[in-house]
């Protein structure tokens, strides 16, 4: 079987400060589709050309960040088993009972060793991606705001990156694809992660505390298509960080910025396409400028101090 | 594990009438680089993006066509696996030795229902991709012609496209992504699998002939590369099929056209991507036109017909 | 002074056969702007970045075709000054009143040698692009269909080219930026001309009828665009008469398809940009397929042939 | 006469601290074509698409900036014309003999209010763009670095912008296009203007010191090159100062960066196109970030403050 085990990231739940703004933002501006709306005032949406019923889920709390990150997996019996090796690696897991998401099967939950909280599961509803299965269009016409195709990876800030990593890649059938040294060209500041030929599926960065969000990616077709949601972006007073600009890390041509609770986002094309046969590269501390930035050569300070 | 069984399509040996007008072609005019010739004439090239040694080898014959398509597993054991999985399936397989391509380990090659030798094999000599492991820029300079980043995948036309769909989805663990039905609306002129979230990492026609190559393809990064690729095939009075297009299929931007000795090639960008729980989309009799060239709904007479 | 006399081509009327279904086609897939209808059933179309009131006309007749095409001069007295040239050259003119064609002050109309009704004007109504004139955004958010940036320039067909270049040159300050030759290698099967730094502002083909509209351009900002204006086009089962493909002849990637009325159009991007102390580019019998069609390098049956 | 009076912005001779080096530098960097050196040790150079025989001078000096930026004008006639026009104004000129700069005519140069040398010319002889004039291919393969199409215009710094944008406007053809206000609303701090449909051909910032240059700008084809640019500019180590962005003032896509010595220039792409009979743009002081930096919507400070 060429793809098993953990096929790509499914969804993210995000806590945002004011839920309406928030609906507002990531549907007008940021341009997902909403899908649903929760007993527990959670709002789910998806990007266009994603067909499972949510990959954003938005909930409001008094504090930004996120609250889970969730992967598909390719059926039940793969998520047995990776369950079971999740706790072979002496991780507790937890059962959520189908539904507990919105048309979304039964997941099993767990906290990585950089504070995260992952989860893996097998269903979520297919709702579509507004054409039909017979004799498609290759996109649907009337699209608002940056409209990405897909939500596509996180990066994520926390303490033990070392032990998230051997969980990703020996439990959960990871590989690296990239890696940023520190100064003492040994310890690894940031790891990228791959469970499929994109250049990542999945990054941490060593950080002090646990648990932190740098940001959530969706993805466009296009540099163009990152022009315009820069411009979007500008439009709308939508808070950037960095960008348009080109990350050395992945190839990917980028934009980073805030949405209003200041959960940091990006909207992004392109990157190489890699296997798990493939070497991995490697970004010394001299050029971890280049390596995040590579126009600029230089981190800005938001970089690595502001997470959520 | 993520990524197992067969990873991608990574070597094709193709007939040439003229060996050196060949080489000249696919080093200069599409951009290859020639990565080394062994002691029974054959020529092999790489893309420029690619680090496995090769991924074209041209061999000069009396006629055009495909001596074999190879696809690159995850290791020895998956091979081992996979050959007892072909040969359960009733299929006899034989063993090259390693080097028998140069820098390539040993391969298991068999013939599939629709008359095509496929090859399956675990290494290939990593020699880069003209850039370091360390602090790479993201592109080399000087690249000639239309520098595909890669080879992606086969068209072949052959006889029994319902055994060899069994074979590949069922032993070699690709899925189906698409299908192009024929007027009874059950019978299917055309199945696209992938073996990876790309769209098509092989496709199948059905065709009165074994056996038959209707074309390699090799991608692109952009739709503006297709442009400048078509500009480059009339500056050098390459026999262009069909192109700049979109295909309705996989929603590649693509270009069709003719090497020296009438194998067709395909360099194209973009297409979807898509996993295996994924519903496959079925393309109708009536719309069979609008799947293959989306913007002129309709076939030209050497879709069908010309193959090599 | 340095951008005097003519300044663009400043409107178009065309007939159209069913005036409610070419409203929709111009409005919702070509994706005009309706500005106004008049009291003789005209509609006013302008493309989204053009801030004068209309630049498209139609008009309902029962066959298809151009009735005029206007440019828009500098001021009143190069208008007067330009009208006195023509009458000089020995072509009778007319005057139509301010408010014949709504927003629009009064023109000069006089009849080419190649049969066409060609119209200058000093005065239009400055009804914006939708952006203030103060700290304007660069587009506008929720265009619909192909969205043009302007109506760009028309391409006639008609009987003495010979005169019309003399008289555009020598007259109306055009001047030559590429030629097509006839088999002679002296005559000139087809001429580019320009009042601005555009590759050409109306180019003509020599034709055994006269008045022949072979079709207007609608300019798009990207060769991206270009594909999205193909992808329009097959959703919209809008008849592709080719492309997307590059001219050789100014360099433009383009595609040309019909009007529900047959009149042919054009959306396109690029171009190079030339001025008058540029020598002419010369295209030979031999490469007219080039010079048309300079990925095929072949003209299609339809491009001489088939005209309104 | 449509295209009368100025043509464009035909020249400008720059100060570098190291020859060679800024030779190395705009040739393999930027991608120019070394076109000749004089025996005042000057050197040449022309973008690629342009004919005439060199648009950027180098002459090595202890201290960089512009020397002077001449203008094309159509004819002999005109250039009397124009001289006469300027001294009318009451500033004084002086003629440069043909051959002073390699293959240009006769020269009449002039100090405008801002401090800076402009010249007028109406001859430079076509060295053509590596294309014959008969059948040409669209571009010309293997070109190094950036490789843009065309100097482009550029932002002058100075102090009388208000005398400076009169003679501009009254004497030499140009319309204003844009402008910057400062904080009183009234007085202007930028000005972008117009020979040409180009939505700008020279701009002006006020500023303390006379003869300042801001940056010199190259014309790029796409917003893909751009990243191209940028991409090229991080593998050279070329300091970056902003981009790739967008402007707000004139749309264009861009990225501003220093060469050896540090004189800004800009690669840019796009901009919208316009003519003078349209409504000029206003841009207020609380958005003069916009204006400059439409993403960031902030000027960073050295937009204000670094100059040559």
């Amino acid at each position: 079987m060429a793809m098993t085990g953990v096929l790509r990231p499914g969804h993210v739940q995000l806590r945002v400060l004011d839920l309406e703004e928030s609906v507002r933002f990531y549907r007008d501006v940021v341009g997902l589709v909403e899908t649903g709306r929760d007993a527990r005032g959670r709002v789910y949406f998806k990007a266009w050309d994603e067909r499972d019923h949510h990959s954003l889920v938005l909930r409001e709390a008094p504090e930004a960040g996120m609250d889970f990150l969730g992967f598909k997996v390719l059926d039940a019996a793969t998520l047995d088993a990776l369950e079971a090796g999740v706790q072979a690696f002496g991780i507790g897991t937890e059962r959520l009972p189908a539904g507990d998401l919105l048309a979304t099967g039964e997941r099993v939950r767990f906290t990585v060793p950089t504070g995260h909280r992952i989860e893996l599961y097998a269903h979520k509803d297919d709702v579509g991606n507004g054409q039909s299965y017979t004799n498609p269009d290759p996109w649907v016409p009337g699209l608002q705001g940056m409209a990405p195709v897909r939500f596509d990876h996180c990066l994520l800030y926390g303490t033990d990156i070392d032990a998230t990593k051997r969980l990703f890649c020996e439990v959960l059938g990871f590989y690296l694809t990239e890696r940023i040294l520190m100064e003492d060209g040994k310890t690894e500041l940031g790891i990228f992660l791959a469970c499929s030929p994109k250049a990542h599926d999945i990054a941490f960065v060593r950080h002090a505390e646990p648990g932190k969000l740098h940001h959530v990616s969706f993805l466009l077709e296009s540099w163009e298509q990152v022009l315009r949601s820069a411009d979007i972006m500008s439009m709308n007073r939508v808070s950037i960080d960095i960008g348009p600009t080109r990350h050395g890390v992945t190839r990917g041509a980028t934009i980073y910025a805030f949405d209003p609770s200041g959960n940091r986002f990006e909207t992004f094309c392109g990157g190489y396409q890699t296997y798990p046969d493939a070497h991995p590269l490697t970004w010394t501390w001299e050029e971890v400028g280049a390596a995040v930035f590579y126009h600029d050569r230089a981190l800005n300070e938001r970089f690595l101090g502001v997470v959520t």
